[in-house]
């Protein structure tokens, strides 16, 4: 390694690694080693029949050559094939082989593949690494997410070996120890949507339970009471109930546990001691639950859109139109209470939007962390008060008519607003000035300290 | 090269950079190399007419001295006053020269603009590189696409020379091969929407061909047959026929590569063949195809909700009310088809928008290959499935009535779903899980062999 | 540092980083320094205290041996606390002390924060960096923007070793030069959205403008002249008139710079003089005027699409069809009209959509720069233009009934269109084949000279 006569420092020159498999990863993969500098040359038992290799790149049908040429081997083939690599072990001895595979599921070997081909290999350093990649995002450059690579392996020189073609490919490496930890990185491409478990299933248990209390009380109530059959509301009428009933409530959710947080930290009277699990876990999931809340009230916007083309509503108006045959009194007081409702609700919409697009990953990551907090604090709390004034609007002076209490259960919008209004009045008490004040002193490290505590403290420092 | 006393790597002490030309680019590009720790000086034959350069930067209008103070220069001029260049040969003798210029127009020139000076300056190393930066990413730090390099050259040594300087701009290079690709690399930035071109044609020829047959059916029967002239509907009604239709058949489009490919893999009972050229061309726009689709469904939404706002609705209805002027029976079976259509369609165009909104570069790069093709695939014909089964219910029992035939032609809505039902059954036929399995292990490598084959597997191996 | 025997380049083996604080910061950036293959040694008073922190760091509440056991310390700890660092002055001598802090508010204290640690420990070599970035985006791995660290410092070798550990990381670090800059530095994230203040500021002023405009000539002028109380239009008929208004003239303001600037380098005839600055600075807020434009376009949309359920409307449409009671006369051209508004303003508000999504910081990364000024300008002029007319056919025929001039005010939809006019004619005026050509050889680096400036030339040359 010296200094060339431009004065630049020089790379290893076109050092030469080798792939075993000529499928799509392992193509990919050379075409973006030749771009990044690298010679390559494959081993495959059948050149012919794959796909176009890149071009630049060596085939040797002769797999043992292939290996002894290079001291870095891919294996990009299947673990159902790896049994053929035994026959190679003399050639690979003392080799850093990286095994990039995938299972289909989960738990369907004994051991990860990595330490399966460790075993099979005993004189070669297996790294495992590459797997969280695709070769779609190795062949269009990767990019964000896909910039990471996770290895992990028994060799601290293999891994090193490993980290620096990764590092040339523009990829950021994250070291997560010994090759054990292989079946967790062969665990990862599997997950399917770990985050938003939870948070869905509380939306469909909340929807389910809403739909059958409004089918019971609309639905069947008109028909044992009434003999009246309206089970066709069920596709737009019941849906336009449950949706804003669930996207207000998941609404509430996601800002009740930082209220929490903040009278636990006010109760404890200092910052240092940690959260229960169950809060630290809901905290995490505030941001799926507000996109559901916000799928959800997006629906309630499409299905609300909607009403004036409706079969049933134009009979409706047509009806009332030709039955009243004459005109009654325009009342002001009603055309102010419908017309706030649904300038509440277009403005609590319109700041819904506002904070989904705020949290895609692309414009997140342009606002400082500042900015970003304004944003889902904020306004976040001005989006659930605007979208609790809207229900209220709703209900209007019906609160309290009897006649609304069907077999002495509430309507339904009157359940949703209990969390909303619980969150907003908690919120209303943490920003009182006296509050704040003590909150934003314990946020900053100080503690609410007795004598007591004090002479620990002293004998710790 | 050597560990200094704190025991850390020093990078090569403020290498010194030359910059010919004060433009945005020239500007943009010093500044970031003075930023990256570079020492930076401006050759220029006009340094006080130009805009402000970045601090920190030495400006010589004395054009020769610049270029021999450097062992780098970044040639950031048009290619029209390239010829000046040429006074310089002495003084650029055995330096690097990095050419970033692009052209207005494809084919503008017999040569590329790196060739030309390489022609100019023979005694030079030229290297084409980073003129698909704009000065805007690089003022801007870059991001994402624009963290690509392409360079090309004929000496290796110049080209690590100038991939080392943009890897400490925090840029990824990929090298093109010698200085002949720097044609390739100045078309790059002349590209308009490669990609869109055939999805955008086909939306085109698709909305065309369908607005003029509605055109006929619609406008023209009914001047011809019953002297109506109901041109008006042009605006509206007649757009929103054919922005569903398209919608769909793109919809249908974008999936109808995959079943062709699963049923061509079934087939020939092999993974390892490769597709036809128009069907890998087909899979590689299916993105594009359902973009546009979006597009055409959100075109739809927005003109189906005006409806009832709409002045010759609004007549209809009023008309109607007036001349029936007595009450209809209400027909639920019309109330249960007329909501579950629409229940239908707003649905399936919620899937839409978030297949729409995982494919947004920053969403689909968070998300693990297994999520994004859960979505793309699952989810997709999920929204097939949705928006086949609401044109089916728009369509209801008028399908057989022989009145909707006008001029023996069926209405736009019946053509519409003939892809969409085609691919759907196919689908269908496909995750039956005989299918299903064999299909699955073909794309696990399995082949299906006779022996001969076999014969002839086991030679090549 | 040595070649190892594998022939792969060896990192420097786990050196040894020292953090003081085990606040979120702390531990976040632990983690992911482990995660990068350093060991790391916390120094805390109170180890026993704090929340978990990453496995495979080691905890010493003797502060001093953590300080001296690593030759680059991270101080993790807010200002108030720095004091404690004063009598760890000759254990941190000579070493590399990394301020990270941030303040609550700007202009807090005199100096800033690493100044102040400077100067309580004149023998370290303070530098000033990571402090934008967030714990969070630590954690989570760093992208876009949170990518970049800024720094700066006196001393060139404690920097260059900063700069090594955030590379290693993932990171692109910026040199901001010496540590006077660390106040610049420190207000960094306290920047709360600077760039929307002006657009914002101007959105405000207009919306209020033409909100009292139209609430004098509607509501006021119905009570004064006609004794009529319409004061609950305010919520959506009144704001439905301003946000459209807002929006057109917003969206003609963010393409009105661009018209000025190419009329400024045709009367100047060269493109190297300087634009002034507020033609300068407006330019750089085109996005966001576009994107406040959008957001009010979208708040028209929802609040005309609500128009057909409102009480008020219901109600004056039964009121009319009952009065009338008879058959009106359809008027095929008021049809025409009525639909075109429409159709118009639909497919102007797609187009804006559509600007709107190139312009996330994702999508717009992922074009070329040819691309992007085609969508930004093409169809950015395409979107104004059918917003015009759009608002054009609003007015109708009724641009000259002197009814509508009530107090001899015009009507707000009047008033909104004179900018975008404006724009339009002047837009029309460039692409004209003479103009254009000239703008294009301007932009090309031509200039037009007379004899007088010639010699200037030549003597610089």
């Amino acid at each position: 390694k010296t200094r060339n006569t431009t004065g630049f420092f020089a790379a290893p020159e076109q050092e030469l690694l080798c792939i075993f498999g000529t499928g799509d990863f392992g193509r990919s993969l050379g075409q973006r080693l030749l771009q990044s500098g690298y010679r390559v040359v494959y081993g495959s038992r059948r050149p012919h029949s794959c796909g176009p290799l890149p071009q630049g790149a060596q085939v040797m049908s002769h797999t043992a050559a292939a290996a002894q040429s290079a001291s870095l081997v891919f294996v990009c083939i299947h673990r159902e094939h790896y049994d053929f690599l035994e026959t190679l072990a003399p050639e690979l001895k003392g080799k850093v082989l990286v095994d990039v595979s995938n299972n289909l599921k989960k738990n369907l070997y004994p051991e990860a593949n990595a330490e399966y081909l460790q075993r099979l290999i005993p004189g070669a350093h297996v790294v495992k690494a590459f797997n969280t990649l695709s070769a779609w995002a190795l062949q269009n450059g990767p990019s964000d997410a896909s910039r990471q690579v996770y290895l992990c392996g028994n060799s601290a020189e293999a891994k090193e070996a490993v980290s620096e073609v990764a590092t040339k490919l523009g990829l950021t490496v994250l070291d997560r120890g010994s090759l054990t930890a292989a079946r967790e990185l062969e665990d990862f491409p599997l997950q399917l949507f770990p985050e938003w478990r939870l948070p869905l299933r509380l939306a469909a248990s909340l929807a389910a339970a809403f739909f059958f209390y409004l089918l019971i009380r609309d639905v069947v109530y008109a028909y044992a009471e009434e003999g009246k059959d309206i089970s066709f509301r069920i596709m737009v009428s019941l849906a336009n109930k449950v949706f804003p009933i669930v996207s207000l409530i998941m609404l509430a959710l996601c800002y009740l546990p930082g209220v929490i947080a903040a009278f636990l930290q006010l109760y404890r009277g200092t910052k240092y001691k940690r959260f229960p699990d169950w809060l630290d876990r809901w905290m995490l999931c505030r941001k799926q639950l507000g996109l559901l809340a916000l799928a959800f009230a997006s629906l309630h916007v499409l299905y609300t859109l909607i009403i004036p083309i409706r079969y049933y509503v134009r009979f409706k108006i047509a009806e009332s139109t030709i039955s009243k045959n004459k005109t009654s009194v325009f009342d002001t007081t009603l055309a102010w209470r419908a017309d706030s409702y649904y300038s509440m609700g277009i403005l609590g919409y319109a700041l819904y939007v506002l904070l989904g697009i705020t949290s895609l990953p692309s414009v997140s990551n342009a606002l400082s962390w500042r900015e970003f907090s304004f944003i889902q604090s904020k306004l976040g709390y001005l989006t659930l008060f605007f979208c609790t004034l809207h229900t209220y609007l709703y209900g209007g002076s019906r609160f309290l008519s009897p006649s609304t209490y069907k077999w002495y259960t509430p309507p339904g919008y009157i359940l949703s607003l209990v969390v909303p209004s619980v969150v907003l009045v908690l919120k209303l008490l943490i920003i009182l000035p006296c509050v704040d004040r003590t909150l934003t002193r314990i946020r900053r490290g100080w503690e609410r300290t007795d004598p007591e505590d004090d002479t620990k403290k002293s004998l710790l420092t």
